[in-house]
């Protein structure tokens, strides 16, 4: 077998925040929901109900191994979305308080950058 | 339709290192490869043989809007391959120079980590 891949994990500031998001914004479903004793962390997977390619979430308390102080650095660029009505998807981020970053939207591209409630950059195209 | 999640981006120091790593480690195919001269940048797309899913690398250039002195930061946490033989992915990473960071070879759980040219962490399970 090629090797698979996955899934991609981001490291989130709240979990619950991070879940309303990313299934209130992009309808994406979560499958499941768990702790992990050894680095005192949560994870949580999420998948695109288009397509079942999963994003996990990944929090980790004060106490863990992993933890550090969050700063949003450089490592992940961004995470895509693709919608039917671009204006409909940036009307509801703006009404849940989502910070629209960029917005293009000519006769031949539409798309936009939101931020999710980590910093992350969200690109959605139509 | 619902959102699809369409692809994954994370940010790289040096594209073609990059390239390499993805290609030869994980067999990823390069789908393309261009600049866009508005963000002085690159992007090249990646995709999994096994299934298809894109991580699509952004490179930006000192002159760039979106250049920042790369610090990996908390963004990612880590990217996810599943693969036939985890001791033949392992050696081959030492071999290449790529820094394992963790490995666990239990009777019912066979994972690791390995570092990208870019400091993310990869996972690799069997």
């Amino acid at each position: 077998m090629k090797p698979k891949f996955t899934y991609v994990g981001i490291r989130v500031k709240d979990m619950d925040e991070s879940i309303a998001f990313y299934t209130k914004m992009f309808e994406m479903e979560l499958r499941g929901k768990y702790g992990i004793d050894t680095t005192k962390g949560k994870v949580a997977s999420l998948v695109s109900q288009k397509d079942g390619f999963p994003l996990e979430l990944n929090y980790y308390s004060k106490g863990s191994p992993f933890y550090r102080r969050y700063a949003v650095g450089e490592g992940l660029d961004h995470l895509c979305f693709q919608v039917d009505d671009l204006d409909k998807t940036l009307a509801k981020a703006k009404k849940d308080g989502h910070r629209v970053l960029q917005e293009v939207k000519t006769k031949t591209s539409r798309w936009a950058y939101i931020e999710d409630p980590n910093g992350k950059w969200v690109e959605i195209v139509q």
